[in-house]
């Protein structure tokens, strides 16, 4: 595992509502859906990048952590 | 053991009610559970991100302390 | 994979009407399409740039969170 | 022994009742008990995340110092 | 390909007008042109600097949003 | 000696009454008391976090100096 | 090619009239022009300095966006 | 001598009564007392954390100045 | 060349008659003029210290951009 | 010698009366007296830490300027 | 060369009388005048610390910027 | 030469009166003048902490510019 893995930037998603969709994307030549994780309403979860992990994406009424501040999803 | 793994970011959970799960995902190719803590009401936990722990999900009324800050869960 | 990847910069994007596109370029000599990713309204995508991708197109209405603030695209 | 292991971060808990416990959870694919500490009314313990720990978990009526603030656990 | 090129430095820029052409330099000895890229009203690109690109031209109407702050180009 | 053991962070203990312990537990697989410092009212010690101490209980009435600022212990 | 190269800090030039001209002058025993970048009014071109450029010239009136601020070249 | 050895950390103590005395105590497996030194009233002493000093006891009237601040022993 | 050259700090010179003069003065062990570059009214210049040059000399009237601020050479 | 060395931080002494003698005592197992300089009322005295000298007693009335700040001795 | 070389810190001097001289002494066991720089009236120098200069004097009416402000000397 | 040398801190003296003295003194197990250097009123000299320098003494009326202020020495 590369030394730097544990130190990776992390972010949180915090459901609003059940059946939220966490993707994981790979990182690397092709990009593809890796991991889907689902949250329930009130469930929080907590993700680093990985070596695996290079891009997330989130479906389903959330609010998402990030260093730009948190950003509402909102069920389609 | 990778040297910097003491020094990965931390994160504080303190459970509201009984029962609070703390599950930690693995990093890696697949991402699995690979461990559940349970904590009581008022009871904290302190955790890193390890080799094994990229991501971590919080079930139940709980606080969780993140670089965010604070992150209120709910139970279902 | 360069141990840094892991924590390169992220960037997040809000979809704010369905077919927001989210496009890759590929880093090195020739710079092509490599990936995209289409979100619905309300979804959010959260990517690195990585190993591959070194410059990202968006296209449809969105919000981009970037390091100089928020950046609203608009479609055509 | 790791170089950085010295510089590892550290928390203080405070016991506000006799029997406080502090957990120190292992470090690795198994993530067991490997140590528990006992604290008395007023007394203090500072504690680093080691290679050998990478999770503390507190019961009983306590303040636990970390870099979010102080928070207080309560007895169950 | 350089470790760090995956932490280079970013800019976004985006299109106010169709047709909006941000052209890629090449790094070293001879300064040419290797990549064209077009912008629809609109749109958002947000590139980095690169093994193969050192300098950025932005012609027509658009923001580029730099370490400076946003500078508006004009269509000549 | 690993190098960087010179400049691990250190704390600091005033004792207010005759008798104050300071235990220094050790790093490592077994967590065990290695040394005790007793102080008598009015005395000042300070203390580095070393390759064989990790964790440092503080018994009897005193101030401990740490990063999260002063924590009174009481006498039992 | 250097690896620090691709993270060179980088300037800014808005052109105010046509043939607003961007120097390139060589790094190395001997300083030559080793490269005329010409900007029409109202382009932006965003240059870092590399293994090949230790010097920047710019004629013509322009707005050169540097880390003291924004100098207003004029023309002759 | 490790590198680092000349950067590590310092203290101050003034005496404010003749007969301060300033306890080295050894790093290492073993923890004991390896040099005294003596300050008399008015007296200013700059001391470093070392290879062989890991933890310093200060007994008698004095002020210590530390990265908490100004910390006042008292006699006995 | 030295990895780090391109990352060398910068200074920038404006010229506020003709005819101002940058003059860049060899580094090592003999002191001597190797380049000499005119600028005109109005014309700016921003120059890296090199490898071969350790100290630039600045005649004739011009605003000079430091990290100590701008400092106005007058002509003689 | 240690390439750190060099940028081992300094503290300063001003004599307010003659005599005020800088005493360094050596780093290493031993700590002895290895310099004392005297300085007369006026002079002032900018000292390194070194690979020799890890302590520094002042006696006699003068200002010892530390990164605590300025603690005045005075003379016995 | 050093690679830091480069990167070392460097001061500015601006003559107000003409006939001001910048002398640097050599590095090393050796501290000799290595060279010997004239300026006039209004000129600017701006000169680092090399390999060969450790300590510079200034002679002459001159304001001298540094990272403790400017210092202004005067003539004889 | 150690690398980091051309990075080492400087100070900056400022003669207030003829014949002010800054004396260097040697680094290592003995600490002895190396070199006396003179500055008349008005004059100022920039000095580096060096492989040879770890000590530096400043006599008659001068200004010292040092990372904790100006230190005003005075004449015997």
């Amino acid at each position: 595992m590369a030394d730097e893995a544990v130190q990776a930037e992390y972010i949180a998603v915090k459901a609003l509502e059940n059946g939220v969709t966490i993707i994981g994307l790979t990182r690397g030549r092709d990009t593809k859906f890796h991991h889907t994780e689902k949250l329930d309403k009130g469930e929080v979860m907590i993700a680093q990048f990985t070596e695996h992990t290079s891009a997330i994406k989130i479906r389903g009424r959330a609010e998402v952590y990030t260093k730009f501040g948190v950003i509402a999803t909102s069920s389609g």
